[in-house]
Order: structure tokens, then C-alpha cells, then sequence
């Protein structure tokens, strides 16, 4: 049985540094931590190799779940013990399960497999949205997601909320330029405009080592961005709405780039 | 000009009126009513045609948009006037605009043309997700929606604010019996089934008069939907997730539906 620290001040200064890390994202990426809290966000977690550095559990959750709390507490530099009032401090929902993990971010990869076909994602604004995007390309195989730097963290509560735990089990690529990591990467790639004269995306005939390019909710992509991809191209709309929302935009274009293969 | 009643207590019995509607598909039913709120939302529905049973302004909403909101009230079988601080009890938002409008729900309608394509939904539960298949509908041109009766209800103040107006802009064609509805309009139809079994989309030959039924986001359509229908068709997946969000696969769905038009 691991050995878990018992924390009975509301002072300590846990409470404060795992609530910094929910709420910020400079937070995260100078500790190279985030927070998970849930027993299914943390099974995840744990299943895909995610590191532990703590593990904060109130006394039921360790009585209700005591064997996969186990298992997590084994995975972790050092785990708590605290009582439900005291949970609910550091919790991020109204009605707890008392289970909390301070996770390790994942290393930067910067090589990805030259035959996967990916979506890059550049200075995406809204967490909802990289959420929904990323549970769409998991389910119809996409290989990974390239994330800009410059868009929303996919390591905040709410990303990993809506994704429901889809950017746990995906590989992502996080880089600070995506046109220099599809270019290094020697990936064919297809920057989504809305531009009618840009090709339609229903004519193309996608091969494996293929990236979208997908920009932001507001702007679209960087013309660094539209002047690197080798093919521009477009969904064609006939409607009166101004433009598909990026979530539907990436999931026709990510259909589109893999219902062949 | 036309003519604004005054309304100076908080005990008048509008304003109650007015938060039931906002909070109660059955009042809206049995009213025919529903509440719109903000500038861009009521000058959707105005466009449209949607006909206002009340219009309630504040009085700084009335001098910054006095032109506007004249041409709303003379659509507006009464209009009211009251102060912010009134105003604030009534709305439904933080930061209110000084603009409601309690519109008419419009007329059920029977008879669709039979050479459109359409998206048919059957217990559709999530406001939201509703309110992204609009929003995707619209921008692809798909000619309708149909929507069943135990649906969420398209006019709460969350399906037509997640719907950004689509929703008033739409045809919409709401029905008890959504597989009665479709035989009687003698669509073809296609249901999207999760099963592995199913042909797939992709090669499918959508044709003028096609309708595409999606059902409930936790059991699918229902049996009776699954045997009426002509096709049974299915997005093949790849990947680990269990399935598509139904706002995803709509869209692939009806990007497939009219994509060759």
C-alpha cells in the first residue's frame, strides 16, 4: 500500500499551487504540469503513461475506489489524503469524486510518422472547440494533432473537459511554428480558407503523409501559413451563414482527408 | 411613432410572464410564444417575418436604437418601456442590451417541397448540439429541418443563442412523428446508424427529395425511424472513440447530402 501524506489545513500550500494550475496557463507550462481531476480523466491518464507528480484523494474516494487509486498512487512522486470539506477547496466541480492528479506534460515530440495524416491547428481560440476537434479526428483515425503555441492550451480543465479525454489518448504536436514543423516534417499539406476560388476539398485526392491546416475561429490561418501549404482549398457553401464554425469545418475537412484510405 | 406602455414595478405580472417563457417549454408551447433578447437575435426573427406579441425595451436601449426599435414596434402587437434597473430582472444575461422581444412561435407547417434536402432529428436532447447542426445546415445549404416533438425545443433562449439566429432564419418543420411526417412527404430517406454493418456514406448517391434522420446522442434513432427508412448508412470509423459527437457527424453527414449538388 503507497504511503499517502495526510493535509488537514486549509493553508497548505497544495490548495494554492493545484488551483494555479487550473486556472493558468503560463502556470502550466513553467511547472510542466496540469491538473486532471476525476477518476475517468485520471484512468485515462494512467492508461496512456501519463507521469504522476501528485496524487490528491479525500478519504471516501480512497474507500470507494481503493484498488485503482492504488494503481494511480503507485504512479505518482507522492499522493494526499484529505477530508471531503477540504476537497471541495481544491476541486474544480460542484459535486467532487475526490480524486485529483498533478500530471506531467507530455515531452515535445518534433518527428512524426511520414505515411500519418494529421490536423494542424494555428492560434485556435476557443478550449470547446480543440476539444470537439480533437475527439472527432480520434474517432475517425486521424494520426495527430499539431497545436500551435499560440492556441488555447489543450492541458486546461476546460480543453480536457470537452474533449473528453481524447488529448490524453491522441499524439499531439505542440510547436511554436507549424509551418516550420510541417516543413521539417516533409508533410503535403492543405491550408482550409473560405475563398471560392480556392479548390473545392471534395475534388482532392489525399495520400498518406497529408496535414490540414486549420486557423483561427476569427482570422483564419497565417498567410506564413496559406503561402507554405502546398494545396489551398475549401468547402464549398452554398448557404447563407457566413462561414461553417471550426469544429464542422474540421470535421468535413478531416472526413474528407480520411474516408479513403 | 408607435406607442410604449410604462412599466414601473417589479410586481408586474409581465415580468413573470416573461421569465416563465424564458425558462419553460411547456409554457412556451401552451402560449405560442418564446423570448428573444439582445439587438442581432430580434432583428433576425424580424427579418424573418417572426410576427412579436410584446416588445420590451429599456430606456437607453430606445434612445441608442431608437430607429430600429421603432420598426420592431410597429411589429409588436403592444410595446413596453422601463428602466435599467427593471430591465436587468427581466433579462436573461449579465450585461442585458435593453431589448426582448416575445415573438410568436411560427405555424407548424405539413408540406415540404419534395425536391430539397433535408436533416430529419429524433430526440435530439443537447441545446447546443441543435443549435450547431442549424448553424451547420445553413452554411451548406441544406433546405430544411425537421425536428421531433421530443426533441429539446429549438426556441429556448439556449438553442437560439448556441443556434447564433440560424434557427429563425431555417425552415423548420416540427413534428410529433417525424417517420409519418417523412413517408407523408414522400422523401427518400437515409438513417445514420452506428453500425458497422451499414453501407457506408461516402458511397451513397444523394438525390433531390433525400432527407437524413440522426437520432438521440446516447440511443439513436428509434427502431420505428431505423425500419421506415429506405437506407441505412453509417460513417465508417477508424479510430478508438466510440463514436462521433452528433453535431460532427451531422455534418459529415449532410457535407456527404449536398455536397455534389
Amino acid at each position: 500500500m503507497p504511503e499517502f501524506i495526510e493535509i488537514s489545513s486549509k493553508d497548505n500550500p497544495l490548495i494554492k499551487f493545484v488551483s494555479h494550475l487550473q486556472s493558468s496557463a503560463k502556470q502550466r507550462k513553467e511547472q510542466g504540469l496540469f491538473v486532471l481531476e476525476g477518476l475517468r480523466i485520471c484512468s485515462d491518464a494512467y492508461e496512456n503513461n501519463i507521469k504522476f507528480d501528485k496524487l490528491i484523494v479525500s478519504k471516501n474516494a480512497l474507500n470507494k475506489h481503493n484498488e485503482t487509486i492504488t494503481q494511480f498512487a503507485n504512479n505518482s512522486k507522492v499522493s494526499y489524503i484529505l477530508k471531503e470539506e477540504l476537497f471541495k477547496k481544491i476541486s474544480d466541480t460542484n459535486t467532487p469524486q475526490g480524486i485529483i492528479a498533478v500530471a506531467q506534460i507530455p515531452e515535445k515530440k518534433d518527428k512524426i510518422s511520414t505515411n500519418g495524416r494529421y490536423i494542424a491547428l494555428e492560434n485556435l481560440a476557443d478550449p470547446s472547440n480543440l476539444g470537439a476537434i480533437a475527439r472527432t479526428a480520434e474517432a475517425l483515425g486521424v494520426d495527430g494533432i499539431i497545436i500551435s503555441t499560440d492556441s488555447c492550451d489543450p492541458y486546461s480543465p476546460k480543453c480536457l473537459r470537452s474533449s473528453m479525454g481524447t488529448l490524453l489518448r491522441m499524439p499531439l504536436y505542440i510547436t511554436d511554428d507549424i509551418v516550420d514543423f510541417i516543413a521539417l516534417n516533409n508533410l503535403n499539406s492543405y491550408a482550409c480558407v473560405v475563398d471560392r476560388d480556392a479548390d473545392s476539398i471534395a475534388t482532392q485526392n489525399f495520400c498518406d503523409g497529408s496535414v490540414l491546416l486549420i486557423g483561427n475561429e476569427a482570422n483564419g490561418l497565417s498567410d506564413k501559413a496559406k503561402n507554405m501549404a502546398k494545396h489551398r482549398i475549401t468547402i464549398k457553401m452554398s448557404g447563407k451563414a457566413e462561414s461553417l464554425n471550426a469544429a464542422a469545418a474540421a470535421a468535413i475537412a478531416m472526413w474528407e482527408m480520411v474516408k479513403d484510405r
